[in-house]
């Protein structure tokens, strides 16, 4: 296979796609998640881990709430990576991850994870990264192997004019300005260098894929996210526990 | 190499060694230790996990008390893995070991650690077995590569013999009573089944090395275990921060 370009890769939806329709589709595929989840959590032999990756204002949040939001609570666990503390610096990568793995029965959606460390600008030595890449992908197969976890991993793909132009709308949005980071635009002037960055993570960690989520229009992103993890579910092929399982287990 | 039989190593200590001797040797590697562990947590750079495995009564908790002990218990943490939880084991098998692993600067000590996974007499298939070693290699790997962790991993070898007497001692002594499980014995009558359990971990799990420890005399077990921390340490070559360090970190 050769290598993503990301440059090539659409960030709006594929054309035949019309907005009300996907929106009442979604709903659809909403209700069927939440009956999906229900049986994940009561069959309680996997699980489900959502990574969302994608820059700055890409929409993880808006999935999270959107998407996530409509299931029950009690079988959903967010975690949200930011800057590592330092108790959590003083260990592997992999450690304060690994802590927030989905148990049996339970969704968990990772907003930014472990891949914060292979797409850092200044990141390490080459042999370093190779090493971090080989460990991910270890990781993920520990979870995959050993814990019958589906692992679905998002990139959000916003374009440099829509991520432009929702950091603004950030400056000025009395609504959105607790999200400004006069970061953001410094990073944003860095776009192309993180694609890249973002380019060789699907080239080195696809071993479990990735999905390209075109995201410049949320009415799309959360439509494709919402399908492909009611799609992964559904392959999962649960069934309730009967009574007599139940009770023979007690 | 070929496969380590068990049966064929000594339980007793080298003829050359002699009891008084090893024990004043001990002392002075003691005092090594100290003095290492203070540099290790002063410098923060390296971590020292060390892994206790052996059958029920090979001292594993006495090699705890006599030998980490005599260290300064802010740098040390000790660690038992016993029958999992309910939480525990809606999560893969390296789940729970994971969250123990050192921070930098820290000597972690495991009574029973990852390897329990791949000791029952009951053990799952083949394939699943092979795995699991598979996971646990690439999770010592994760940790030596990615948080400069040393790890030890010893086996207390202890003979049969032995074994019945210690655990007699339980059933008799008011102060060992209870240690005492009933099942203790029915497990002893397995002891070279569990041989054949280590030695295909001996085989599997090697790209960081087993130590075997002659187990049947404490004296000669903890000066060994000591020795060996005490060189593993000595060979970070750790340095004292600077006062400038210090201040420039700050």
């Amino acid at each position: 296979m050769s290598k993503i370009k990301l440059s090539e890769i659409a960030t709006e939806p594929p054309k035949k796609f019309e907005k009300d329709e996907i929106k009442k589709a979604k709903e659809d595929i909403l209700k069927d998640l939440n009956e999906l989840q229900n049986l994940l959590y009561a069959s309680h032999e996997h699980s489900l881990l959502v990574v969302l990756q994608g820059m700055d204002a890409s929409g993880k949040d808006g999935t999270i709430r959107d998407v996530f939001g409509a299931l029950n609570p009690q079988g959903v666990n967010v975690q949200s990576f930011k800057v590592p503390t330092k108790e959590e610096f003083d260990h592997d990568f992999l450690w304060r991850i690994h802590q927030h793995t989905p148990a049996k029965g339970m969704i968990q959606v990772f907003n930014r994870s472990h891949y914060e460390d292979v797409l850092q600008l200044n990141h390490p030595e080459e042999k370093i990264m190779k090493a971090r890449f080989k460990a991910i992908n270890n990781f993920e197969q520990l979870l995959a192997e050993h814990n019958n976890t589906t692992i679905l991993k998002f990139y959000l793909h916003v374009s440099h004019e829509e991520q432009v132009k929702r950091l603004t709308e950030r400056t000025k949005n009395p609504e959105k300005m607790w999200k400004y980071n006069p970061e953001d635009f410094e990073k944003s002037e860095k776009y192309g260098k993180f694609q890249k960055l973002y380019e060789d993570v699907f080239e080195e960690c696809n071993e479990i894929p990735w999905t390209i989520v075109p995201a410049d229009d949320n009415w799309y992103k959360e439509y494709l996210v919402a399908k492909i993890c009611r799609d992964a579910l559904k392959d999962m092929n649960m069934k309730y526990p009967t009574l007599k399982a139940v009770a023979s287990e007690s």
